[in-house]
């Protein structure tokens, strides 16, 4: 009986398009949110001369790297999620997991700025990036795990070289800070511009393949 | 004449499906922003060690705590909202009310956490989950009335067993300061992991029962 | 030749349904964060009793009636959307114009509560509301001006008694300032509670009326 | 092999229109919080007479320009989305390198408020305008870039004169802070007139050209 309501309610809420629709909408709402308010540890300086600005360029220079990595898991969530057909309780929370870490960016990157660049902040931004890495990967594994070995994802993923390589960095950035900050900063700067350049010019690549194929026919 | 103008003005706005991909949208961007202000809390400490992060502990745990409600809060609301066919102007105040309720909880988050879960502030927390709980159910009884005893969600509901505890429970976690905070701290991650878990293991269950009767055909 | 490109470019730009899309999503973007952005003004106290939460009771109070105040000017707006089908140039200004109003509500909200409804802070609150109304006011003429005197709006507006008696009760709040502050504030609440109350009991009423209808049929 | 995977991927990922749509949501969440954010720079005074506002007057001013700055590049960000039918990885990234610019105005807002319009944060507030101002122009290359010299927005835009003249006056504005800091005021004004006032002429002399028109078949 009480099985039996449930079971309604199950049928019931499987409407999955819908369901996308909103984990898109609700997830863009948080990364634009969580992208846009660490402007706001840039505080306004008391000076009014470009001296006032010089406390400020370890602060922007943080901001600049986060707001890159947030590009990258925007860019890369909304590839993801393309592939999506069904949305399943398991994948609605390992978002809201993805979603917690990346919450944690501002923090880190406040505290990273602040500091310029000290050996334990570093280290801490390592963190957030290898946990937001590591729940990145959950949600890949729940969406083929709701999809099945068919699923587009398993396929478009590949041996996901990059996946597997950026925690392993993370880890050793983290390790790094113990002999000096700037080993980690490099593969901060490393791993973004890793994810960052390649992927647009494999994509420009095949545009044109696509339209030189297209010419053929 | 005037009632006249109004029925016409009222049969104009009933395209209530425009209606609900509004309140949808307005409702993930509030919960979007709330999730995310709550981490404005965690200030970014002055020095630059991890004992400068240990003051932060209990903020954190505060914020982990209420990133997770306000998870369940957009992830059953979300699973309401798909049952509602026509919105009324009682659902949207409804809906307005529940999302007052939980503006607030970045609030007493800060105050619990800043106060490492002192009594009374811990006491705030549950009354504050205790209005939004009752918030939920006006809003569940609002689309109920609209959309009569036929309705989805009046099937799917079933007993709703988690949904009449809940409320208990806040009053004895408030009511439970007076002993000891740890108490209501205890009954306050009891009911998320209530909300938590066992949807998920049901839910499982079913998809892998949907997939045998897919089979079986 | 240069006003020929100028044809083209309006031309291709004419595809009003999707611009509508993004009026409504940018309209409900800065509503959610204008109405989730007040509760910042309740700074969480540095005691940990109840005392401590006595002098956030006018804050908590604002805080509260400009809730309802954007609460009405969402619920308003989007109505007032539903009856539009090509989206000028005119009517995204006016409506950029009434949200930088809604805007500074935020604002005037933690003046007054901080201020315990003070006169001056209390006749700021009701010019920012005046304005606000001004401004709806502006959108809706707009609106009936791109579409013409047959548009839905028009009709549904007919003599639109609240719409024009609301910007009078305000300029007599901001003058009532003069003599008491709470004059001002019995108006702000009856003005809110005039958008509030009578339109659900209209909307229940021809829900019933239109349940009987279909009966009859 | 390894390119292969890539290529599978590419293609799953080609359902350009979803794209788009998120491509829209993600900026208008971005815009509607920069918009918005920037009012908290206008804090609460602690005086609760008219004299407690005087020094808020600039900062008012600042918000009342950069609100208009930010609806230009909203308006104009929309106008050029709807040409746009395929999203590639260089438009996203293009994209997010103007919204990367656009969320410093609040920053620069704030400076330029607090120090009543000193030379040394006017000449800031257009470099950061000048960014945005390339940044803009970037995005079109890639837009027309991604979709051949044939695409809408190529023909749209024509000579394009107000984006040419703009960056120059941005430049002209920066130098002028030497002089005078008012000299550079005047120009963001102008600038700001320049795309606000006739854009809305041309488009109501064309919508009754075009009624005409409708009448004249």
């Amino acid at each position: 009986m009480f099985l039996n309501n449930i079971v309604t309610s199950y049928s019931v809420f499987k409407t999955s398009k819908m369901h996308k629709g909103r984990l898109e909408a609700f997830s863009d709402g948080v990364l634009a949110i969580v992208i846009t308010i660490m402007v706001l540890e840039i505080k306004v300086p008391h000076g009014n001369d470009l001296n006032a600005l010089v406390p400020l360029f370890p602060i922007f220079i943080s901001y600049v790297l986060s707001f890159i990595y947030l590009g990258i898991y925007w860019n890369n969530h909304h590839h993801m999620m393309q592939t999506v057909t069904a949305v399943t309780g398991d994948i609605l929370w390992a978002n809201l997991h993805l979603l917690f870490w990346l919450s944690l960016i501002p923090f880190v990157t406040g505290w990273m700025g602040e500091n310029s660049f000290a050996p334990i902040p570093m280290a801490l931004y390592g963190f957030i990036l290898l946990m937001a890495t590591i729940a990145y990967f959950i949600l890949q594994k729940r969406i083929i795990a709701a999809q099945g070995k068919d699923s587009l994802l398993f396929h478009a993923l590949g041996k996901d070289l990059k996946g597997k390589i950026s925690p392993v960095l993370y880890i050793v950035a983290i390790a790094s800070t113990y002999v000096s900050e700037w080993i980690a900063a490099g593969i901060y700067v490393l791993v973004a511009l890793m994810w960052l350049i390649p992927d647009r010019r494999i994509e420009n690549a095949l545009i044109k393949a696509d339209k030189n194929k297209l010419k053929g026919n």
